[in-house]
């Protein structure tokens, strides 16, 4: 398992009339979690984009518990819980600095081959530095 | 139930480098095909905000199929198919010029009163003009 | 000269917590006003970037007077005052629907070749039908 | 004078199909630079707000030299030069991880008393704060 957490700063940009975060903005949060938790793991996925693998988002679901609000130091939590094939299942949570539970959310990736468009299991970028996080879990 | 299709054409500020719509920006779409849909039944969401009554979004679910473009013009289709109470579910399909489905995605608003910060069912407001679109499935 | 005016309704992820429209969303109606005066002019930005053709925006100045807001059906009137040789400055006047001006605005972009990254006069895909505007003026 | 660098790491979100950070973000990131310059100097953007003085934007203007791309890790300078009374003048330049200067742009924002839409002085949550950076210059 993959786990780790960044911390963002909610900018006057991302907000609404309403005061909060707007909803679609969350999107770009987790996006700046999976890129770090890559950069974590040892790879760059802008590297992995040059080298042609390119990794959209098939799926996004996302629950508002409670309101994220300008200049929240929000903590994303990102997890990989399952050994990613060609595609890839990422969980988030997101927390304000009071501790509470905003937002759960989840994104299912896919690795595409740049060239031909077709899904691909990317063994050089990524597959080699992934692999040890689920090595315990493959022996139970 | 209620049914409406509304035209986007992409802008180029919600393309990213991949030459896609950037995924965090369909939610902006659903938000404009919701607003011109209550336009539409003949209220305003701008009114029902100005008189105490917020809309935020609960829950949204999307996939991604195939991607949007640069200058793609969008059909947003949008249906509510039961009748909203405290919460109303928006269905969305999303499908470029040639007809292709690109996404389908759905959003769980709730009405809240915005002084108390609770749950309300907004009569005047909505109700009202909302009932007509399902009553012929009631009397089913 | 070319002038062209384009209508755009303002989206809720566009407004800041301040209920105005964020200042920074400007430059995305400009740019839609920018390519809405191509069209019109009979030519398709789309189809000049696919041909290797980019046009980054070099400068961009604008004066705030009035903020726009949430719902409002801006007018953004476009203007080509001079005729574009490798830079193209277009100025912009943004009015809401009581005919208040509440933005002014200019952005000078630039023809690139996107093999070379130099600086081209875009002979084929858009003098030809700019000239035509200017002839007047040439001959006073 | 005030001055103070930040960083800023370029997201997937704020690249357009050109490959560049589409011109409409920069204006996000100089809204970061001067919050976080606010914070050093020791008051919060927010509680300011919280205390109804709002800071909208009235003048900006940006030049683009080279372009910033995605994961690029800026570096923003945010310049104040002059003692600021109800205006207040920011200066910027933007540089990436090699140094390279790509772009330079400067926003004049006032102070505004959020109940009579009024411009102000904002004598208790700023201008203490500020005064010590100008000092040198007055006795010159």
């Amino acid at each position: 398992m993959i786990e780790k957490s960044i911390q963002i700063r909610v900018r006057y940009a991302e907000t609404d009339q309403m005061g909060y975060v707007y909803y679609g903005n969350y999107a770009t949060y987790f996006e700046v979690a999976r890129v770090e938790t890559f950069r974590e793991i040892g790879f760059s996925y802008k590297e992995m984009e040059a080298a042609g693998i390119m990794m959209p988002v098939l799926e996004y679901k996302t629950k508002f518990i409670k309101p994220a609000k300008y200049d929240d130091a929000l903590t994303i939590k990102v997890m990989v819980k399952n050994q990613p094939s060609v595609r890839i299942l990422f969980e988030y949570e997101v927390h304000n600095e009071h501790g509470e539970l905003l937002t759960v959310a989840e994104t299912t990736l896919v690795f595409i081959n740049a060239k031909t468009g077709r899904p691909m299991v990317p063994e050089a970028y990524f597959k080699s530095r992934m692999d040890r996080f689920f090595e315990i879990d493959k022996n139970n």
